[in-house]
Parts: C-alpha cells; structure tokens; sequence
C-alpha cells in the first residue's frame, strides 16, 4: 500500500471528486497546484498559499538539483523544513524543462547544460528519484520523455516505450517508503499510443498518474481528445494529474473527463504581467479605465486583494512598477483558480458539474 | 491648538520619549517612519508594516502628484483608503525629490519636469500644500529649498531665507483644520545658520519640526554638529524630525540630541539588495557562506522571517532572483529598525540611554 493514496467521493457525469491522502495531509480533488519552481510561488509567501486555500504546491526537480543541489535542501528539512511549508508537495521530474533545453536524450538518461552555469549534468529515471527522494516531496515524477508536437508517430512511439522502460527503472530505484511515485502518459495527440502509454503505466506499481505532453501547444480540442483516450485505460482508484494545464476552460474541460488534479504556471505568471483572472472575464489591470476605480480585482471575490484595495489602487502599482502589485495580483489569481476548484467540488457533489461547467464558461465569453 | 501635537514623557540626557497625536493614531517617540514613496512601502504590504511594529509610514508628495495625481488618491479615499493603511501618515513635501532633479528655483516655487512624461510642472508652496491637503495625510511638510553641500554660505542663506518665506505662505494656504503641517530647518552645516533658521522656523505657527538638508553626504561629526546647533532653538513640547536619516548609528546619535522622528529609505533599500540589518553587525545574505545555515537572520529576531525561515533559504531566494527574497529581507530590516527605535524608548524611559547607544554600537563593530 502506497502511502499516497485517492479514495473517490461522488461522480457527475464523468467528473469525480475525492481525496488525495499524502504524508503531509488530505487534498480533497479537483485540485490545483499552485507552481513554487525554486521552492518559493513567485510573489507570494506560505501565508498567502494558505489564505488563497492551496492545499498542495508543486516545486521544479531540475532547478533545485542545481541551485542549491538536493543536498543542501535535504540538510536545512527537505522542502518543507526549506520552504516552510507543512502541507503536501509534489516535484516533478525535471523532463519538462530538460526537453526545453538542449540536451541529449539516451536510453541511460538525459544529458544536459545547466542554465545556471553551463556545467554538464546528466539526469538518469533514477537519479530523478534520488534527488526528489532528497528534496523530500511527498510525490515524485518519474522522469519522461517529452516529444514536440507535431512529431512523427515513430518519434511518439519510442518516447511512450521508452518512458515506460524508465518508470520500470524509477520504480526501483525508489528507497523511501514514506514517499510515493507517480507514473506519466505519453503519447502526444495520437488516441491509440495515448492508450497504449495508459495501459502500460498503469501495469506499474505507480502511486498515481500524470498525463503529461499537454498544455505544449495543441488546440483544446487536441487536449480533450488526448484525455478522453487516456482516462478510461486508467484505474479508477488512482489520481488522474494533468501537468501544466491551468486555464479556466481546459480544466473545467479536464474534470468532465475524469482529472482531478492540475498544475500551472498560469495564474501567477499572468498575475504578474498585470492579467486579472475573472468570472466575468479576464482583463488587464493596467488599462486607463481603471485608474480612479473603487471596485476590487472581481465583485464577490473573498480574498485578500478584493477585500482590502480598489481596481484603482493595483493599477496604480503596476503602472509605477511597484513589487506589491505582482502580490497582490498574484493573491487573487491563485484565489480565483483555487476556488474555481472548490465550485467544480461543490458541483459535482451536487451532481450538477455539466451545468456548472457550462455556466462558468458562459459568464466569461 | 494643532490636531497634531507632541507631549513629553520622560528624558535620560537631552534624549527623550514622548506620544506625537495625530488624527489617525498616537505614535510613541523615538520612532522610525518607513518610507512608502509611491503609497507602499516597496516589498512589504499593510499587514506587513503593522507586525513590523510600524505607527507611522511616509509618502512622497512629489510622486503621487504626477502618478496618479493628487485628485485620484482624493477620490479613492486620500492615501489612508487608497493604501488601505488606517494608521498616521506624513507626506514629505517634494522639495528633496525636486532637488535631486534638474529644476529651476524662483521666489514663485520651482518649475521642473516630470520623471513620468517629460511635462512642465511648477509647484509652489501653496500648491504643495493643496496636494497634501488632498492625499490628505495626517502630516504635510513645508515646500523648503534644499541647497546641495558644499554651497556658499550665501547660497545657504539665500536658501534659509527663502524657505522662512515659503513657511509662511504655506501656513497661509492651509485649508484643512484636521491637518497638521511641520516647518524645515535648513541652513547646511553651518551651526550659525541653522540656529537662525531653526529660531526662524520656531517662531512661526507649526506643529512640529522636520531638520532637513542632513543625511546628503555629510559626515557623521557634520550632521550630530548640525543637529546640535537647531535643537535648542526648538521648543520643547513640539516633535523634532531629522528627514532622510535612517541608520542606526545616526539614529542613536540623533535620538541622544533630542530627536524624535526620523524616515529613511534605507532599511527597505538595502534589504533589497540582500544586505542584512543585525545587531551583531549588518550583512550580506547572499554569501555563499550562508548557503546551508539553518540560523535565522538575525538570532533572537521576532520578526516573521526569522521566525519562519533560514538563512539558507533567503541566501537561495537571492541567489534565484526570487521575488519572496525581497519581501522577506524587508520585513526583517523594517522590524530591527523599529525594534532598535522600541528598544531606544526604553532606555530613556530607565534613565539609561547614553549607555544603551553605545552598547548597541559597540556590538555592531
């Protein structure tokens, strides 16, 4: 038994909520994972997560293998003593931003310059684990090829084999008991290697699994059909996690077909370009329009930012380029997103998801 | 009688504690105003500032007039609503900034071009008065001519003379009953012009004193000498403010000459740039000796950084170009410097402050 588990609740439809039991504490799904690439969610702070309601963060195997190096995280309390962050997080597993770099994939392992200073360094399934086994995150992403689209069905094919034989290799290279694995699908957008990614990852002894290769440029259409392919080969006893996909439609569109768990950079990096995310539609803060305005960032939002200053105020910082105004619009985006979450729980609780889902997008257009 | 006045408490020497009233609070002196330029204090928001232990936040006339404009900040609720801060604020009254500027100075005010656009903007002392009617902070400064050092003592005088003049028209132009307006001595390093311009000053109706023209490359035996000669000039019963003075060594021998108030951009400025305020010695956090301390910033600390996070994980936030870094830093040199203007307060409430002054420097070297 794994130590990460997911029990189901209530369906609607296709739609499900649950809850993801980690070492570090419960998350009821769908869920979203705000992004702390470097340990730390840029333009917020612990409190903040917590006052937004993030229930699991999510930090970067790669960038922290290098600055400072698992190890000097691992001696100051792995992330959590690091970050001080109590509750869950999961890492993954370097494979996104490696495939964003140069590199030299191998069947050993990917090799690759560091951003930092350009030193060699070489990622293997298993040197991916140790290091999240050091970084001490509740989840682990075993590290997966990732293939550009459009890709030559052969090139997607031996990424979906590959990918498997090193989630062979990941899994046992596992030592912590008092940490899980997740597996990832591949497949591109192609229906049948997406099934056979699923198929196969699922056969392994993975605690959970990632749907990774989307979110990378595809049309939502492509997203969908790609899920639609995977969900059913999955257990339905496991969590459903789709890497990087944060929108507002793609999740919503995700959890019709089964997901219950999401990461993105999205929220926090619109935020800090001024991008206000909004039930009645997203806008730029930084229009003239707003400048002598008394309304918050988004009637009827509860956090922080709504609560306390006026659309004029934000405005104001961003256009001084002031630090507070990358917080303060980060503050609400991470809210939205996360009560975005907490709705679609409530809807499919109440077995309504369909008409939820079709609502929030309606308000938006 | 002014909405703001000062009462004496206790004095050890010529240093002395005392309560400045205000409309929007009571402020115990000694006491350190942080600076919010722009309507916030760069790296820190409201609630930051308030468990920092800071009573009273500065913001900067010059700014607000040209972005967003004195009639915006108005209409938002003056800078207490637009800032959501509920608690004292003094406006400085643009003459440093407009110093720092290529302006041209007439007996009329000073014509100068805005750092935003480019526009021609002349501000007068009546004007400045207006503005920070309109921000409607709790103190507005006199519009004074800030002369560089070294300068001719005629310059000086022409300077001291003029802003004796400037006085005068702003109190005439006061319109606000439920404000206050402080005067400025100025008169450079000269102790015969500063006696003059602080009798000058004192014999007009003020409601406290601002000491400006120091803390602009002086030395420290300059500034302490220039303090010297304006305070006994000073009545007794009102507060006495060096602008623009914010270390602690110049604090310390301030405080010891009968001042009480003080700004200064440095705590947030050099926290921005990783250097650290202590009490054994300020510091640099971005060494690469501090990448594995599991030490707070500074032992024995209260503030929230050092009670939630190492060294080693602020030195990483600095050394990845994390925004958390800059918050952190400033919420951590804004509670030493508030804590050292608490810890100055209870010194002369026990009668023992030229002893504390010089413990506190002696460990610092």
């Amino acid at each position: 038994m794994s130590v990460v588990t997911w029990s189901a609740e209530r369906t609607s439809g296709s739609a499900r909520t649950g809850t993801l039991q980690t070492p570090h504490g419960d998350i009821p799904t769908p869920a979203f994972m705000p992004v702390g690439t470097r340990a730390t969610v840029k333009g917020v702070d612990r409190n903040d997560l917590i006052a937004c309601g993030a229930d699991i963060i999510l930090a970067n195997t790669y960038h922290l293998m290098l600055r400072p190096g698992e190890g000097v995280v691992k001696g100051l309390g792995g992330l959590h003593g690091f970050a001080a962050w109590e509750r869950p997080i999961l890492t993954d597993s370097g494979g996104f931003q490696i495939f964003s770099l140069s590199s030299k994939v191998t069947e050993e392992g990917v090799a690759f310059r560091s951003t930092y200073d350009g030193s060699p360094v070489m990622l293997t399934p298993e040197r991916a684990i140790q290091v999240q086994e050091d970084l001490g995150a509740d989840i682990a992403m075993v590290l997966d090829v990732l293939v550009g689209l459009p890709a030559e069905r052969s090139v997607l094919d031996s990424a979906v084999e590959r990918t498997l034989r090193w989630t062979e290799r990941a899994l046992g290279a596992k030592r912590r008991d008092d940490r899980a694995v997740f597996g990832i699908v591949q497949g591109g957008v192609d229906p049948v290697l997406r099934r056979k990614s699923a198929r196969g990852t699922a056969s392994l002894d993975v605690a959970g699994f990632g749907i990774g290769g989307l979110s990378v440029g595809e049309t939502g259409h492509e997203c969908n059909a790609a899920i639609e392919a995977t969900v059913p080969e999955l257990p339905d006893d496991k969590v459903r996690y789709v890497m990087g996909l944060g929108d507002t439609e793609g999740m919503l569109d995700a959890i019709e077909r089964g997901v219950d768990l999401f990461d993105c950079v999205l929220p926090t990096r619109l935020a800090r370009h001024g991008k206000v995310l909004s039930r009645s539609g997203d806008y730029s803060i930084k229009k003239a329009e707003w400048v002598s305005s008394a309304d918050p960032l988004m009637p009827g939002c509860t956090c922080y930012t709504c609560a306390t200053y006026s659309r004029g105020y934000v405005r104001h910082l961003f256009n001084t380029k002031e630090l507070l105004a990358l917080r303060l619009a980060t503050i609400h985006n991470l809210t939205y997103t996360l009560t975005l979450m907490a709705d679609a729980r409530q809807a499919i609780l109440d077995d309504r998801y369909a008409s939820f889902s079709a609502e929030v997008k309606d308000r938006r257009l």
